[in-house]
């Protein structure tokens, strides 16, 4: 009995090890959200419903075209609802709010720096978003970098994918947010 | 006494297997810090004491008034005295330094990226935040996503409330930071 | 026997008591990596071979050149190639995307939000870096709030220096980031 104690403790002793570490490792969200969000850009005839607009770009261009050079320089505002299915007009659950850069001269590539206001039934709180956007790949990761409300404190990965787009007016982001540090 | 062993074995069990959760519900912040940050937005006859600038804006708006439409599109870069108290003349004990972006067409709402440096006899370090700042809320809640120095690696969450404003010229923010990662 | 089996559950029970406050504690890096980063700020001579661009400037001030008063209000904007020496030539490990503000009237400072998107047969993934960069100090630090691929839910502490510049159109950051949550 003396040794199946012992024996009990070494296997605590391991698990209590493990524990921390497991956390590490622990590759499981411990919540998730998939969400779209629309982004119409103000193209100088769409005021009306036009949901992000240009507000900067480099020497020689201006504020209603978005660059060349793969739109390197652009920074775009943007306040565009969010829905739980791909459709535009669904009844938006919160808004995306924020900002996107055009970085790269010889690709299109963005940086991401925007929060997620949900203001639903079954969510209510903010998300917040940065990273690096290879706008050409399928889909690419970004950080969730912290959370009010319901996401107090989370932390995670969000995937985006371009769900679809018109031209360079109308972007569907799919966003698919898996929360690894939940509260 | 070995069942004794063994229930004080289980006992340990159970407060190990509850300490990592425990600490995922531990909403009592580990530090908190009120601070008051005064920002002064350059309106074209206030340069000497202007604290921020208009920095970028909408096609058609200018840089030395708020862009109409709620100021959508508006970046402001600010570096803005940090204080112990509401006066603005009180001995500043950092600066806050970044921009907000005024974000949403139909009310005053921003998204906010800054950091605090802090450098006084009581703190040395900086604090960053990142968040979507509903103005016209009371009191909103924003993410502390990382800092330095006395503030290493720390999280948490920040409200603001608009202390006091004048016309579109002079505001005053509260801010209660409280960390919940402290390390 | 018995005793030492409660001596070995004391001790166990310290250990285990000690683990989560000692993560806390724990200033060693669990992974580092030296980096540089190598900025060439479109000055409107050098198209063919700049990094970054001003993209936004207070009024009064223009995209060509970076504004008076510390360059107070520009927004930079750049795409930087990541190589691990400080040789410009060498064969790049990834890109530095994001941005800079230059927000201080009185002195030189800046604030930070950029990725690193690192892409070797060492390294694959995202870094994400967010702060106040008082450029004229020797080394300073930076939050290090996210990370994926090989950097998956990462945090800590970048110290950037200034290794060398040319005039105000070149310039080379030594990146040392240290991570403290390496999952």
């Amino acid at each position: 009995m003396r040794a199946s104690c012992i024996l009990l403790c070494f296997l605590m002793f391991l698990a209590v090890s493990s524990a921390y570490p497991g956390k590490k490792k622990q590759y499981k969200p411990c919540k998730e959200l998939v969400l779209y969000f629309h982004d119409i850009i103000y193209n100088g005839r769409n005021a009306a419903n036009a949901t992000s607009a240009i507000v900067a770009a480099p020497e020689g261009a201006n504020l209603t075209i978005l660059a060349g050079q793969f739109h390197f320089g652009n920074i775009v505002v943007f306040d565009d609802p969010i829905t739980l299915d791909n459709n535009l007009h669904s009844p938006p659950v919160g808004r995306a709010q924020g900002m996107y850069i055009y970085d790269t001269k010889n690709t299109f590539t963005s940086w991401l720096g925007f929060s997620f206001s949900l203001n639903s039934t079954e969510h209510h709180g903010t998300i917040s978003f940065i990273g690096a956007d290879p706008i050409m790949v399928k889909t690419r990761d970004i950080s969730v970098v912290g959370g009010t409300g319901d996401f107090f404190m989370h932390r995670g990965v969000a995937t985006i994918a371009t769900d679809a787009f018109e031209g360079e007016v109308y972007f569907r982001l799919k966003v698919d947010i898996k929360f690894y540090d939940c509260w």
